[in-house]
């Protein structure tokens, strides 16, 4: 028997696997991925199903353990560095599970190559591509974000003893909200006001040991803790750390854009552009836009088979004893909503795919020094982050309507809202019919008597009559009897009211 | 020294308290519903800060241990039937903990006075007053919700013993989604098809034992679960249960309506409306309306409050070196997202005030078997359920992100969108400034050189221009130019390009 779901893919002259291809930017770039994922299907570590019946601490623990035998599975198998980096894509892809180790994979690693010297480099870089090391990146307080001028967390030189003394001197300066701060990081890199002999050089970043190497617990003056339950991305333990004058190494400031010698004299070094200082934000934010199509398309590919098998209500067009009924997928109400989700997750992932390759140019020319292109990246990484997380979002919320899951519970219980709007009108078409009839209608419908008389246009001139009630009362009859009558139209030339309205909506 | 807080309350003119009135229905009420919140607010037992941090069981068994105290306390304090039921409101609104009880007393209890005969009630009415029954409303199946004409279940007239046997005869007739079915309910009021004779007539109500009243163990032939981990709404056991020929009496169909007699007959009883069967979903979703405006009205004030403490950023008329900061309610972007909100709130509680006096009228009337006004209830009790819900479940989000948290994580993260949208702006008109000066530009930003051009319009004509990339290309271009002129004309009369895109956003 040819299921439901085999049928409507019959339906189909595209080859899916030509658009799988073109999806994931080449034929053996697809392949490439399904080999990975092969690896991690193979593994029962990966199986997922159960994560969301686990509390949020089990929850972390179990993205931890995933994320964590992709490393295993990686060196196992001697995936190259960029395979490595792509299989720990399909993972999080595959699972769903954010783990808490791309902040070290994605932030940390890749401040450490911008913003650090070689000589640094060589120090931290094998450790860290050992996990020896696990990093997180300290920006944003909890009196600022956005606005990193504002940033108050201290870095003060010490001559004495050649070193630096990280500080959070008020309460909106300690840091807020880093993935990976609350319990996965021993290292972050921290941004903060660089202080040498009491004069502001604005902020900077810093290399600051969190936790002991051996017992994990937090070095003395580092208080820390997760900033709490979110709605979503439970996996991440997104923390807090108030500092109490934590000394560093002098050698542990960010020396690649600007530098303090033994004295506490501050120098920019040429030839390194400072915009570095934001180029790892930027890189994320472009590499949302691929990651948010996949998000979208997921969502949509979803709904998109549920409302193909889901069969709910009859062709009004077939009569009253209809019994055969309709799938979901065949309403056009259903269409109008999920089709152009369809058509945005193609486009938002097929744009990812050049913003990938822009961003792969973009990095290679930063490397050299060369920042001409820095501007452009800026507003494609802001612009296109806007604009297709905002579609996403905005879909992804459509698409778990359409599946009817408790979100803001009232909008699908009870009726969910699209289904609801068409029994308004069904209801309001019958009072128009009590009316035409000639029988009672009750006294709140009673204006609709002037369904065919000519508009007497509301035109409020005095200031008083803008702050009439009554005035808008009246434009709002007016309108509501003009859609009224279209509809009544519409229907009319139908079998019946609900198949008019069913044809209409 | 005045909070911030208290600075920005003393600039408005109305008196809060008179507010509280209006909003609260009058004087009076707003004092009994501050009487009844006291009870709550003295008793420890309902300290919910801590709840979001607890694993999704031990949540429910939070919100039960609440909403049992809610009923202790009423019977201490003697309350009034109808003061019980407000505590019952007030304990929602100030936890916002949805309990699995709810279901007892807005669904089952309701539906036993509408649907039961007076003798039926006479039986179950004071066990279920004194929970000792605890009811749940089992209409929707895995197939089937909003389409009630298709139920499956079939509640089969067995004449030999006098009895109903309620059975699930496919996978798709399982009760799926009635909240307290997984755990809290040891009643249902079971929505089914009554076979008599190998004839259906249709669906009707039945009451249905599901849990022994000792053990709490599930009947036998109750096959019982909960639906699993939802988005929200996680302290409500929504379940599912499968029924395997489970053995009723007859008199446990509801009679108010239709009724079958010792030999399997059915009659339709006069006087009583059939339109009571939906009655009880319909007063449901009349209550939505209040509660959806106090919804939004809380999200809105913490958005607000927030608004006006939370500081970030500079304000760019004050030159680059500004060191005092704004308060984020300051920018007209988040008044523009914010107040409209306020406003949607007072107009959907006050809307949803007119709701519930009307539904008190149509209660009245229905129970006299008047039916005159339940049209017109349909159409307010659907068209304002999808009105209100929409605007505030969109409304909510904006209040969200508006606090950054994390739900749909890339729209806040690595740059709240809103303020890179102006980011985006920022970078282009840089670009737009080096083109003026004749610095180099990006190949992929050469099309700025036309920004003087008059518009060469696309005027596509054959179905081969249409399918050209390159049109739609040339009419981006042309759409964005045209906006950017006007922002740089905009901007230009402002202190700096920062400044004037503060002022223009």
């Amino acid at each position: 028997m040819t299921s439901t779901l085999d049928a409507e893919r019959a339906k189909s002259g595209l080859s899916a696997r030509e658009i799988t291809y073109v999806l994931h930017k080449s034929q053996s770039h697809a392949e490439k991925l399904e080999r990975l994922e092969a690896l991690l299907v193979a593994d029962p570590v990966f199986n997922h199903e159960a994560i969301n019946y686990l509390p949020r601490s089990e929850q972390y623990k179990r993205a931890m353990q995933m994320s964590g035998r992709v490393e295993v599975l990686a060196r196992r198998h001697g995936l190259s560095e960029e395979d490595h980096e792509l299989l720990r894509v399909v993972f999080q892809g595959m699972t769903g599970c954010a783990a808490s180790t791309t902040l070290h994979t994605l932030m940390f690693i890749k401040n450490l190559t911008l913003l650090f010297t070689d000589e640094q480099q060589a120090q931290w870089m094998p450790l860290a591509k050992d996990w020896k090391m696990v990093g997180c990146y300290a920006q944003t307080e909890l009196g600022h974000g956005s606005n990193v001028r504002g940033l108050e967390t201290t870095a003060t030189f010490v001559p004495e003893t050649d070193e630096f003394e990280i500080h959070s001197p008020t309460l909106s300066s300690i840091k807020w909200w880093p993935g990976a701060l609350a319990r996965t990081a021993n290292f972050g890199i921290v941004y903060a006001r660089l202080i040498l002999h009491g004069k502001d050089h604005g902020v900077h970043n810093f290399m600051v040991q969190l936790r002991d190497l051996e017992t994990h617990e937090p070095r003395p003056g580092c208080a820390m803790g997760d900033i709490g339950p979110k709605i979503g991305f439970h996996n991440v333990d997104n923390g807090f750390c108030k500092f109490d004058r934590v000394r560093i190494p002098r050698a542990n400031m960010a020396m690649r854009a600007a530098s303090v010698d033994r004295r506490g004299r501050f120098s920019e070094n040429d030839g390194v552009p400072h915009e570095i200082l934001y180029f790892t934000m930027l890189q994320t934010r472009l590499g949302f836009v691929r990651s948010t199509g996949l998000g979208l398309a997921k969502g949509a590919t979803i709904a998109i088979r549920y409302s193909a098998v889901r069969e709910q209500g009859y062709d009004a067009n077939d009569g009253p004893t209809s019994s055969t009924e309709l799938k979901v997928l065949d309403y056009q109400t259903q269409q109008y909503r999920l089709f152009p989700l369809l058509a945005a997750a193609y486009a938002i992932t097929l744009t990812g795919n050049g913003v990938d390759a822009f961003t792969t140019q973009l990095s290679q020319q930063m490397q050299r020094g060369d920042t001409r292109l820095l501007n452009v990246g800026h507003a494609i990484s802001c612009g296109l982050k806007v604009l297709t997380t905002d579609i996403a979002s905005a879909g992804l919320e459509t698409c778990r309507r359409v599946l009817l899951g408790d979100l803001v519970q009232t909008v699908t219980a009870e009726g969910e809202n699209y289904v609801l709007a068409q029994q308004t009108a069904r209801a309001l078409l019958k009072e128009l019919a009590a009316f035409r009839a000639g029988r009672p209608i009750p006294d709140s419908m009673k204006y609709i008597a002037n369904i065919d008389q000519p508009v007497d246009t509301v035109r409020p001139r005095s200031q008083q009559q803008w702050l009439e009630p009554a005035t808008y009362v009246s434009a709002f009859q007016q309108r509501f009897l003009h859609q009224l009558r279209a509809l009544e139209r519409n229907v009319a030339a139908s079998a019946s009211t609900v198949a008019g309205i069913q044809d209409h909506s």
